[in-house]
C-alpha cells in the first residue's frame, strides 16, 4: 500500500453547501495550532461568541459554535430542551423537518408533526391548530430556511404563535444565517443552530448555537440529564462560558474555529445587512436568468430563499448526466434534489462568498451550455445576456 | 464593535494534546474545499479508510473517522454498542475511565466500575473478579493509554478476559494511536476510538473509530435505537460504507479530513513500527534529563506511556507559575494534571510531530531554567546533557 497526499480539483460550489471558501478563510485555518486552554485562544473564543452574537443579532450569553456539523448543532438543541415525555410539534416541509422529528424521538419525546408540502412555508395557521389541539406540547420546532426546498418561513410569526401557547422554539437556520435576516433577539427564538458552509462561506464542521435566557433556563433545570455527554450544555458551559477559569470538556477543533473567526470577521466588515442584500441581488439575477432559459422555481416568490434556488428540471432532461457534465466540463458542482425532490429539482446555491456576480454567469452560461448540447432549445446567450441586464439596472 | 483576523502566537505545544502539527497537514487543510458527495471526495474517502486500518492495524470494513472530536468518538462507541438496561464494566485509572462511566449512564444501563490508583496500570485480577460477579455483563470499556496520568493498560490481557466472559470491548486509544502499538485484530478489539490531535498530530476535531464483526452485528441488530442521530452508525455507514451510492447524512468536515488525510499519509511514509520506536527514544531521552533535575514519574517504569509524560512537581514549587512562564518566556505548553492530580503533576507530551530532539532538549532546557530561576538547586546543564548522553549511546 502507498497512498499519496490528496490535492482536490478547484471546483466552484453552488450547490446547498459546502459552497466556495474565501480564500483568507483558508488561510486562517492553516495558522499554527495552539492549545485550546492557551490565553490567546481564550481571548479568541471571546471575539467569536460577540461575533456570533452580531451575526445572530442577539444579546445572547449562551452563544457558541457546536464542535460538529450542523445535524450536531439541531441535535444539541433538541438534547438539552427535550425530555423524556414531552410534547414536541415538528412543523415540516422538507428533509429537515424529518430530521428534527428523529431527534425529537430519540430524545424519548414525542413528535406532533404539522405537514406542508415540500417548496411551500411553514402554514402559521395549522401550527396554531397543532398548539390548541396539544395543550400539553412544551417546544415548537420548525425550519427557518428549508435546505431541500429552498423555502424560507415566516419565523417571527411561528415563535410569537409558538409563545402565545408556552412553548419554547427550535429554530433550523443553517441555510439563512448571514443571507437572510436572522434577527434572534427581536423574533425571541429560543433556540437556534446553524452551519458553517452556507452563507458564513466557511469550511464544514462547526455549528453556530444560541440559547434565550427561557431555554437556558429549562437546560439548567432539567431533572433528567442530557443524555449526550458530548452535547450537554451544562457542561460545555464550563469551557464556553464567561467565568474567570476554563474547565476542559473536550478538546476543542482550534484550527476549524480560527476559520470560523475570520468568517465572521468578513461577515462584519461587509455589514450583515449587506451581505442580505447581496444574496437577494444576485439571486435576482441567476432567477432572470434562469426564466430566460425556460426554466421554473419550484417555491412561491414570495417565500423564496435567494441563497438556495431549487430549480425544476425540464421533462425529459435527465438530472445525473448534466450535473455530471457541468463538474467534468466545468469544474461546477450544482445540488440533486433530496428525499422526495430527488431527480424533480436542482439545487443552486448563491451562499456567501459563492454570491457574486462571477458565478452567476459562470453558472448560467455553463447550464445553457450543457442543456443545450443535450437538445434544449434555448435562444444562444439569452441566460446570461439576461443576468447582466439585471445587473445593468 | 470592530474584531480583527486572529493571528495566533507560535507556541511548541508539549502537553497532552493538541501536540505540534506538522506543517504539511496545515498546509493540506487549506487546500480549496470541494463537495461532500464529489466523486474525488469519495475516493479520498477510500484512501481515508484504508489508511486508518493500516494505523489500527485491522482489516474491520467499518474504520472511518467520526466528524467531531474523541469526546463524541468514545460516546459513538457507547451509543451504538450499549442499550438501556445493560451492563457495562468499566475499569477506571483516571479521567478518561470516568467519562466512560458517564456514557453508560446516560445511555440507560449499569456501570460496574472497577477501580484502580490513578497512575496504575488496569489490574487484571479486579477485572476478572468483576466479570465473575457479574455475568450479566454485557460489554467491556477501559482506557488503554490514560491520558490524564500517562499509564498503558495490556489491552491483549484485558479483552482476552472479556472475549472469555462474553462481553464486547470498548476500547479507549485516544493517546496510543500512532505512538504505542495498537493492534486491532491481533487483540480482537470490538470498538476502539482515538483523536487526531496526540499521535497523529494532526488538528483536533475528529475522532478515528474502528469496529470488529461481532460490533457490527450487534449494532445492526439493536432493537432500541440509537439514541444519537448525528452518532447512529447504521446511518453514518450510508455515507460512509463502500456501497455504490453514497447517501448524505451530515456534512462531513471537508478540509479536516484532508488535514487527517494528510496525517495518515505521513504515518504511512515513516512507518507504524519506526514511530513507535520514535516515541520510545524521545521518552526516554526526556525521561534521563527528567531524572538528572531531580524529579520522577508517578507512573511505575513497566507501564510508563512514552508519549505522556507524568512528571510529579517538587514540594514547594507553585505548578501554574511554572507553566506559565514557560508560555509567556519561551512559548513552551505543558500540560496541567487533570481531575485528582491537579497541582500534583504536569504532563509533558512527545507526541507525532512533537516527539523529536529539538522538542526535548528544548523542554528540559527551558525547565531546568524556569525552576533555577524559582529557586530550585539543578546542577548546571545537567539534563539538556543527560538527554543528549542519552542519544549519544
Amino acid at each position: 500500500m502507498s497512498i499519496s497526499s490528496f490535492h482536490p480539483p478547484e471546483r466552484t460550489l453552488m450547490g446547498p453547501g459546502p459552497s466556495d471558501v474565501n480564500p483568507r478563510i483558508l488561510e486562517a485555518m492553516s495558522r499554527p495550532t495552539i492549545g485550546h486552554l492557551d490565553p490567546s485562544f481564550v481571548q479568541m473564543m471571546e471575539e467569536m461568541k460577540e461575533l456570533l452574537q452580531y451575526a445572530f443579532k442577539t444579546k445572547n450569553a449562551l452563544t457558541m459554535p457546536v464542535s460538529a456539523p450542523g445535524s450536531a448543532g439541531m441535535e444539541t438543541c433538541f438534547v438539552n430542551l427535550v425530555s423524556p415525555g414531552d410534547k414536541v410539534i415538528v412543523c415540516q416541509n422538507g428533509v429537515f423537518g424529518g430530521r428534527m422529528k428523529e431527534n425529537v424521538e430519540r430524545s424519548g419525546a414525542t413528535a406532533i408533526m404539522v405537514e406542508d408540502a415540500w417548496g411551500d412555508a411553514v402554514d402559521a395557521n395549522k401550527l396554531e391548530e397543532a398548539l390548541k389541539a396539544n395543550p400539553d406540547a412544551s417546544t415548537v420546532a420548525f425550519v427557518h430556511a428549508e435546505t431541500s426546498t429552498g423555502a424560507i418561513s415566516d419565523a417571527k410569526t411561528l415563535v410569537e404563535l409558538a409563545h402565545k401557547y408556552d412553548c419554547l422554539t427550535i429554530v433550523d437556520a443553517v441555510t439563512s444565517l448571514g443571507g437572510s435576516p436572522v434577527l434572534v433577539d427581536e423574533w425571541n427564538i429560543d433556540a437556534i443552530y446553524s452551519g458553517t458552509q452556507k452563507c458564513l462561506s466557511c469550511t464544514p464542521g462547526l455549528s453556530p448555537v444560541s440559547f434565550s435566557e427561557a431555554a437556558q433556563e429549562r437546560i439548567a433545570n432539567r431533572t433528567h440529564p442530557v443524555q449526550s455527554w458530548f452535547m450537554d450544555l451544562n457542561l460545555v458551559m464550563g469551557y464556553w462560558g464567561s467565568g474567570a477559569k476554563r474547565a476542559y470538556h473536550h478538546t476543542a477543533p482550534i484550527n476549524s474555529l480560527y476559520a470560523l473567526h475570520e468568517s465572521l470577521v468578513i461577515l462584519q466588515e461587509e455589514g450583515l445587512e449587506n451581505s442580505w442584500k447581496r444574496h437577494m441581488d444576485n439571486h435576482l439575477a441567476l432567477r432572470a436568468g434562469v426564466e430566460a432559459m425556460g426554466l421554473g422555481f419550484i417555491v412561491n416568490e414570495a417565500d423564496r430563499l435567494p441563497q438556495l434556488n431549487a430549480v425544476t428540471i425540464p421533462d425529459g432532461v435527465d438530472d445525473a448526466a448534466v450535473r455530471g457534465k457541468l463538474l467534468q466540463d466545468y469544474n461546477l458542482e450544482i445540488g440533486a434534489g433530496l428525499g422526495a425532490l430527488g431527480g424533480k429539482v436542482w439545487r443552486i446555491g448563491l451562499m456567501g462568498y459563492a454570491s457574486n456576480k462571477t458565478n452567476v454567469l459562470f453558472c448560467l452560461g455553463a447550464l445553457d451550455a450543457v442543456l443545450t448540447s443535450m437538445g434544449g432549445k434555448i435562444e444562444s446567450g439569452v441566460a446570461v445576456r439576461a443576468a447582466t441586464d439585471y445587473y445593468s439596472k
